[in-house]
């Protein structure tokens, strides 16, 4: 049992409208989260346990169909699938890319199998059938019921530790299986080396070692079990390593063995008859060593206490929840809170009780004074997620991720901020050096905690080091050559974003120099512009555009990185203004943004690029380079299209379903696109403390904002029928324009809509009001 | 040039002591060691730079002919070839695996190649060419001219760090290659994975992790030049592992690589027309990280001085030798100290400058107040290599061995105390738990500095852990059941011995209760004893001996560990007179003894058993279970033939050439009985704090005692033709015994022989004057 809803109760908008607005008390929206959604389809999120901003992600992993099929196992589970192999520790939420899924726990009654066996032949291996009505998900709390083996799992987690509770069957002897070969869908193969121990008060303990999507990963982990070990066996399951004096002498019993080394280990704990009461687990990793890991399950988890850690976890999601009180219907309060959820995941804790943490360098560092985060999908959440996180969060999560970023440029043998990076290492992945507007929103809204000139050098820094991704072409010739770096539009169109973002950040600093050399470069954008055809192309190194040019093509070998010209020639959230007037002005700009949507697109152009998904026309939503695209008819001056625009993509790419989101929530991306559309406002360009206002889909939402104040949106007389702005008044004064700086809604105060059936061609058209990058250049 | 001086110069034993005996001083103990002793035939040992004891043993590897041959490159170098790879940072003396060979440069002229290149093709790799005659070694310093550059190469070490001086011809682009491919003759393929960086500062750091020996062995290293850098190559010359992202972007050029990470990597250093002045190398090694490599760099060698730290490294050297002035020949003092600097070589210092190494659980430990020791071939030197350190070290070491071993039994999973460990890491090599007898011989010495308490706990949680090679069987049916456990019988007599050391220590320490437990299980011997064969055998479960029974037979399978019934069945050092009266008497032990030596033995018979070297009949010194035989007959009243028996193995066993050792030296041990032998004397069971006198080999000898007293052997008249002892007087009161007490020599004092042309079949012959093990039962 679990808490999607079957889809014959969806509520139309409308109907859900026409009840009212409610109270949301904290519980409320605990209870409207849906951690299934985005769980099938293309989200690749994960429904299992863990707290906001966790470590530890300890969620249920389904046996894939073949590893070619591999990509949407990247969140290890997937709704359409009836067999789980186990309870893995740690997930990525939404990502595009697989990995993690360290220590899975198997329970199993009867006789183990060490092997998974044939997804085609259930019971042939350890895997167990389970029944989505035997399932529950709700924040911090995982259930299933496994059938071969009758076990109630139940899965929480704390920080660092994730907990389970196995309730057996009586009369069969009962087991964990601990399999430290399990990578997502490469399994096995990413395991360097791994080791497993069991110590003389029965803690298992081991490490080990990946070469996956990052390099040479070292993780760490501790495991207690409430029923003292009646038994064990630990087993090396690869034959063909082998080296003198290994297995022990005298340790060929895999009964026996106190530790085992190799690649592929799998340990099996023994616990006889153990169904008179349940089996609590409790699993810590730390990324510095096996005594760190018992550190940590020793200060988060002392008894095995599961309910009370359950508990915990509901309280700390609750709280965090609470940051919105959110009206609407119970379909739109499950989707916005689930979104919530979602953007609420990650960055992720990655950091030891003691402060110490592994960085780029894989060395062990101490954090003092601050907290350390990894998992920086940063192509990806410098656009919506790390700017609500200023909303939503109180501050010091925003400085830690900052410190973080700072930490990890210190201990970078590029000296350069992190690109992607997780559990501290670098994998080089997405494109640009997006780590710059993510401080620099933080420090253009007045977050502190963090030294500001070491920042600034850290950026510079970054969007100064040559040999990555044709840096070093692009300082000299204003724009990435194609006949030198790939995808050389996307990056020179993200750099100009990223320059701009420096050049903001060090003018209000007093630094004139850095200020103007980056405002240089965040013009750099034109010189991806093709008047002739209307694109945004890359040029070869002698200047000239690369020929031929397909507007439609995308994917490696082209001119950009996961898109294709129709996606990617509108991104120059710095200067919309500058881009209008390329194109001979607003009016045919939007001219052009309507040709996006409103072409008519086969959906087998994409098929060769997993990430490109969620179509309207051209309008990927499943990918990033679309996501500010609707907002730009506002910048253009016509507020109603983009108005309209965001209904077609909230109605199309949203559902509260398992396969709900159009795309992959590129670790909560996709989610705070969301709830930023769904309040009413979105930040186009981080950096500009702007916010470009859509329009409301809640009837009334209040942030609740870290400095103690609140921001309420009003949306009077919205329905399905009534779906454009007439007028907005901010604390009781008209609001003539379609965006709010940041200082104005932490100010606390009230946005008061009233919507229209018709668009209202007037509201916010007058240019004296645009949006910074329309007016300010 | 080089130290070996050639085989026509050799003087006879006779002719040399003609000369009479002259003043050694420290210096003169210094000049007389020849490193490339043991280089080549059996020996196992490097010529290269190290400090007494130190971390660091860098010395050059030569091209091994094939990987099937690779038995005889376990110290990197052999004396017969003439190609050099690179010079690495690590090596085992005399060890019959191989391992290490951690972080190999090479230095070249011209173009740099990246591999080694075919050994039948010189110039095909990297590898260069080499001649002796441009060769020089002396303790802690290596240089050689690399042919194939124009290259002079020296090396110096400290105790963490290697000091290379490259002296390139002018006019050439002059490189160093770094290697971190390799490992002895398993190259490539024991590198799990691997780091190389070039910091900003032009630091080069990096580790890398791997499965050979020793399971995921982790080595981090930080190296510096004294030129800066003009250019530098990072590769990873393994096509088929790559992941996504890696090379970085941007970074596919090795030239602008800042880090590398892989299974086989590769950089080159250059440092253009570096002909002007010698290029100073730098490198430091850590257990724990690239950060602790820095700090032991920075601590032992800040500055690029080669001279100074060679030095230094000479100064330790000439202060360690002169723990004995030995007089004699030049060939006697040529092996005799290079016999005393190959016993000073290990256990080596494991633990960076500020405390903290790796255990036996891959961990990083603290040690305070106490320095960690490692590379502990304790089946080897238990036997005279420790008893030696008693006699030739300041107690500290020996009291720093045994807190070594200590805190590897509190990290270890198992429980116990080392086997056979090296770099923190157990291997399960050999038989036995022969710890014991290291830390009960220098407890029963009144050596302190360790807890007793702990140790005698650890040392009994060692005899009794039941999974290790048949302790439980042992412990049940009081011998290991060849049934159920090779190599039985070889096993029951080891454990029966390190069992009388746990007694003994119990026994002083007053823990009767175990010292009554472990008094019984040293008479476990006679379990093995089979009356009708006159042979130790293995028996089954059910008491009787296995069959058919071959007391020729030797290897995987049979009853014993390297070795046959001929070598094993003498094994009771703790009771001779046990077992002479298990053979009906001291005559008839007497008479095996001879039968022992006598044999007409077919070398064939164990050209299987790679360690069964050094044969005379079936005695076989080049390997450990002989090496106390020949003292057998001192126990069994015939002094004299002890005498004559050592004349034999002296005078066949080892030679002043690189060929001149009958076996490998086993991390010490052969030189360690050379030694001793030499003086005189020998431990035949360590733990009695007695020493069997054999017949001095030096005209006088004087050990400079660690407690500041002198002792001294004189042997009057002593020349080939006079070589049995006549009489004995200890500070010139007749020793009517062939043993000397550890208390006796530790008083100071003078023990002084007359020798003469025939045996005396009388001295120390009395029953009563009987060593321990013959009289104290």
């Amino acid at each position: 049992m679990h808490r999607f809803r079957p889809i014959a109760t969806f509520l139309l908008l409308g109907a859900a409208l026409a009840g009212g607005a409610h109270a949301a008390p904290a519980d409320d929206a605990y209870a409207a989260v849906d951690p299934f959604i985005g769980t099938g389809g293309e989200g690749h999120t994960y429904p299992g346990a863990t707290v906001p901003f966790g470590m530890v992600q300890l969620s249920p992993d389904t046996q894939i169909k073949s590893r070619k099929e591999g990509y949407g196992w990247a969140a290890g589970y997937r709704y359409d699938d009836n067999t789980i192999v186990g309870f893995s520790h740690t997930h990525f939420s939404g990502s595009g890319h697989s990995d993690l899924g360290d220590v899975l726990l198997m329970p199993i009654s009867g006789t183990p199998k060490l092997e998974r066996g044939d997804v085609a032949k259930p019971g042939s291996g350890y895997t167990s059938r389970f029944r989505h009505d035997e399932e529950k998900a709700e924040p911090g709390y995982y259930a299933v019921t496994l059938d071969d083996y009758g076990v109630r799992a139940e899965l929480t987690a704390s920080a660092r530790v994730g907990v389970h509770r196995y309730t057996f069957p009586q009369g069969k002897p009962a087991h964990v299986l601990v399999d430290l070969r399990t990578s997502m869908y490469d399994y096995p193969g990413k395991v360097l080396w791994s080791r497993l121990r069991v110590r003389p008060d029965g803690t298992v303990t081991g490490f080990r070692e990946t070469r996956g999507w990052a390099p040479g990963r070292q993780l760490y982990f501790a495991m207690r079990f409430s029923q003292p070990l009646a038994g064990r066996q630990l087993h090396d399951t690869e034959q063909d390593v082998v080296y003198k004096g290994f297995p022990p002498p005298g340790e060929k019993d895999p009964r026996q063995r106190a530790q085992i080394e190799g690649r592929q280990l799998v340990g099996v704990f023994d616990f006889g008859d153990a169904g008179k009461q349940p089996l609590v687990v409790k699993v810590a990793i730390s990324p510095v060593s096996e005594d760190s890991a018992i550190a940590n399950l020793d200060a988060e988890v002392p008894g095995f206490d599961f309910d009370r850690v359950r508990a915990d976890a509901k309280r700390q999601w609750s709280q965090a929840l609470s940051a919105v009180d959110a009206q609407g219907s119970a379909q739109q309060r499950t989707q916005f809170y689930t979104a919530l959820y979602h953007a609420l995941l990650g960055p992720t804790l990655f950091m030891d009780s003691d402060g110490r943490y592994r960085g780029p360098d894989n060395a062990v560092h101490q954090a003092k004074g601050w907290t350390n985060y990894s998992t920086f999908s940063l192509w990806d959440t410098y656009r919506a997620l790390h700017p609500l996180l200023t909303l939503v969060q109180p501050p010091q999560r925003t400085s830690d991720v900052v410190n973080s970023l700072l930490a990890a440029r210190r201990a970078s043998p590029y000296g350069i901020l992190p690109v992607w990076a997780f559990h501290g290492l670098e994998t080089w992945c997405m494109i640009g050096y997006h780590a710059v507007p993510v401080i620099a929103d933080a420090y253009m809204k007045g977050i502190g905690g963090f030294d500001a000139d070491e920042a600034l050098q850290a950026m510079v820094a970054s969007a100064d080091y040559g040999p990555y991704d044709g840096i070093a072409q692009y300082r000299e010739l204003g724009y990435v050559p194609i006949d030198e770096e790939g995808e050389a539009a996307s990056k020179t169109l993200e750099y100009a974003f990223d320059d701009w973002t420096i050049a903001r950040m060090a003018q209000k600093m007093g630094k004139a120099d850095i200020a103007a050399e980056f405002g240089k470069r965040a013009a750099n954008w034109k010189h991806a512009f093709d008047p002739a055809t209307g694109f945004m192309r890359a040029r070869k190194r002698d200047g000239s555009f690369r020929e031929p040019f397909d507007p439609t093509a995308s994917g490696y070998g082209t001119d950009y990185t996961e898109g294709n010209a129709w996606q990617y020639s509108w991104y120059v959230p710095q200067d919309v203004a500058g881009l209008a007037a390329a194109h001979g002005g607003a009016d045919k700009l939007l001219a052009r943004l309507d040709q996006v949507f409103d072409a008519k697109v086969d959906p087998k152009v994409f098929e060769h690029m997993e990430d490109i998904t969620g179509l309207i026309g051209w309008y990927a939503h499943g990918n990033e380079p679309s996501h500010h695209v609707a907002y730009l008819y506002a910048y253009a001056g016509q507020p109603w299209r983009t108005q309209a625009r965001l209904g077609q993509i909230m109605d199309s790419q949203y559902k509260p379903t398992p396969d709900g989101l159009a795309g992959n929530d590129d670790l909560g991306q996709m989610s705070a696109w969301y709830v930023f559309t769904a309040l009413g406002f979105y930040p186009v360009a981080p950096g500009s403390n702007q916010y470009v206002i859509g329009r409301p889909f809640l009837p009334r939402a209040t942030l609740n904002l870290p400095n103690g104040k609140r921001f309420s949106i009003i949306a009077e007389g919205l329905d399905a029928g009534h779906a454009y702005i007439g007028s907005a008044r901010l604390n009781g004064k008209p609001l003539p324009r379609a965006w709010l700086s940041h200082e104005e809604i932490m100010a606390g105060g009230e946005l008061r809509f009233t919507m229209q059936a018709a668009p209202d061609t007037q509201w916010a058209t007058d240019p004296a009001q645009h949006p910074y990058s329309m007016s300010a250049q």
